[in-house]
């Protein structure tokens, strides 16, 4: 009834591991966790800069306070009594195409851009005009843009520094830009690259599956997730009823990041 | 209804964002990943040597094949026609007392060794085949033990040397290895500790709550996971039947990795 | 690696279907649901009594309006733009413990004090004062007993109403309603029996495993949530924050059942 | 930051319950579970005869032994010491557009049919044979048609039966019928109608939402892929590899249903 059936990924072998083609315990001590995500996902190591520019985008998801839904329906399983890892199930059912998945929508919008500015020979600003235009005339949004909270979101404008000084910003970033200016200058409004729209047009640079985006954002959030539902376990009575608006920041004031920059991570 | 509640992980403000105090933004590219994951998960920025053993841990467990459950639950869901998020969660349920689970429990073991250790004013070995006789008279297994692939698996071995050299390793992981040398002189037989044994081991060395132990090895597996059921998406028919037993390794062939150990890593 | 294993629940042949032995298209057309979820459960069909009961049970917990945990969960996720068994997902998860979860602690209340009378040679109100004396020295709750909504929950009257009729309700039935009275003799305060300690009882009354009280109350609720999730779907705006206390009820006006009872239902 | 939202299904007040404008404890004892199914799915009580219908849907689809991905979902997070609820989600979660879906998309093609027949003043054969021949072209398949197991589903037969029996059936069980047959004109191929398409043109004569179509086949198998985890916890060891050809029923050999069929029923 069944077929031998094929995988690529690990091959398990006793008291040997490789990991596409490497050996575990060697990447174990000379690679960093974010390194390794980038080989499972995508088959090959990163260079060094593209190691940095991931681990930036994962630290730059991996928590956004108490109110985005996959932190609601975590802590709310998690008051019914479920186990930990139940709670983030919960969550990880939550990061979908309304709640992470602009990343994913704004890659395909960016990789549309890019391609019409590649065929028609056109300026990444004239690809961008039409791309809005086009948008607007069909009452289409621009995912990976505005914000409910952030007018000028701090994670938007150092991913894309990160990503300049790496040298992994190139025409999905310079599109991702363009298009800004182009709605700009159509609507005369400001709507703001976001977290989203950047992580989007640095996926896009390093060349990752479009649906993988959600997976990219899932990786980052879990530990959010994980410090949420341990704090409602912990800190919180079971059953209550959860309402968003109504909390308020309790933890450490603002501090100073002393640490020097390393320039391998 | 409801009560005004209290949260100290992430404070959100228009344009500005503190992850346990510390300016999400500002942690970007000055961070590894797996530095920001100790951070929300414990309050506290990790010493680099602290760092470094945390990223091997999460490096360590990445994936295991086609095998564990969390894998084939996640590629069932998969090859119904689900989400990459649904697939996830299905993933995410698996891991649990029987599979990741061994972690959580080891610590215990290793928890209640040292102590009696400290209380009792006894060395390692007495306190170690204290315990070993004790839990045999019981019945109990000794979780974090015995692989049924791998006879010596190559990451413990890894992981206890990284932690040695960033000097972490301390009086849980020569527990560890008194009660794997206390089981085999009370049984004649080797059950050599595997890899959520020497995980346990090195998580109480970093003080980790036990109740984060599974989190620990989720966050970890999320991207094997993923991977999975990528391939699952895009080389399997849906709807096929997943014999476990009965799939093959087409990866690349085993490959050397040349990059020097950076210390910072 | 596998091992031939069996299962007792259903034989599939090319064209034959047996359910615990019964051919399905027998069963179809001649049986309840209910009476066949009793017989898939427990391995026998119900007498026509027995079948009653346990389709009342699953009317009484088919919903409870929108601020149950397991119905934010789904709605939650669901307005993240899940699919529609995603969110259910969602809510099956939040079936636990502190929800739902009091069935299951108050059969094994019920079964104790049960047992005791039996035993003890003692009278309902005999066992159940020491119960409610013993449970108050150790600070233990009485769970299927008080509720944050009723007082006299209507629920709960007509389960027993159903259940005396019926000829199912017997010691267990009496035990609850002895339970409570010692509680008022013991405290002077009224506690009444919610809907979770009715379905108890009856479920004790049953014979059914305590490890299936949680399964009776998600087959039950399932279709409460699966209306809640399609009017989110429907009805709603995405990614809005749901706020659990602040909603209105705005369906049809209550309207009379002129219906006639019939005695096979 | 939140608004006031609505909710037409329950209103719950102190002591009384109305599910959809009937109070919940006036439906208990007086109608079947399948009967308010119906009212809170579609928020009318239906008529007896189509009563007996839902009812034969829902017991046509309680279960389909050990190899459907959703039993084989559920059992394999089962093995690994997940609480129930926690290995139904997983089951939850299979059901989907490759497996349960077909009844959804069945619907959309019967529909089409349907629609193309009455706008068209075609027979149902002459809107039968143009579908037939339009998604032959277009490389489409026939959802609800075919069956792995099954070359004369006897679930099909019955539930056909039972709807002509009821009156229920109409034009979307005479379109189902005409497919078979166009499509057997067509390519000289016999391709039976299979439990999902009969249920399918069973809710069309309902006038169920298509969206809805999943969760009826989801309410039907929960106490199906409960039977599975209860018997996977209570008689299997945990982390076993669940090979999914390799099981041999052991349960009770064909027995008689002697129970008359009761018409209320």
């Amino acid at each position: 009834m069944s077929e031998k059936w094929k995988t690529a990924i690990t091959k398990v072998e006793p008291n040997k591991l490789l990991i596409r083609g490497y050996r575990l315990d060697e990447l174990m001590g000379r690679l960093s966790f974010a390194e390794v995500v980038y080989l499972i996902l995508k088959g090959e190591l990163p260079p060094p800069a593209v190691a940095q520019v991931l681990n930036a985008i994962l630290v730059s998801s991996i928590d956004h306070g108490a109110t985005p839904p996959s932190t609601l329906a975590a802590r709310t399983v998690a008051s019914t009594g479920a186990s930990l890892n139940a709670s983030l199930a919960a969550g990880v059912l939550s990061i979908n195409r309304h709640h992470g998945g602009a990343i994913e929508n704004c890659m395909q919008v960016l990789k549309e851009a890019v391609e019409q500015k590649r065929d028609g020979g056109l300026t990444a600003g004239e690809a961008a005009a039409s791309l809005v235009k086009f948008r607007r005339q069909k009452g289409l949004k621009l995912p990976g843009y505005g914000h409910r909270v952030h007018t000028n979101d701090p994670r938007t404008a150092k991913l894309f520094s990160i990503a300049r000084e790496a040298g992994v910003a190139g025409e999905f970033v310079e599109m991702a830009q363009a298009i800004q200016e182009a709605f700009a200058r159509e609507t005369g409004k400001e709507l703001p690259i976001n977290v989203d729209g950047a992580i989007a047009a640095l996926l896009c640079e390093m060349d990752f599956p479009v649906e993988l985006a959600n997976a990219v954002f899932i990786i980052a959030r879990i530990p959010g997730l994980t410090a949420h539902v341990y704090e409602e376990m912990t800190t919180q009575k079971p059953m209550r009823i959860i309402s968003p608006a109504d909390h308020q920041y309790d933890g450490p004031a603002e501090r100073k990041l002393w640490r020097i920059n390393s320039p391998e991570r």
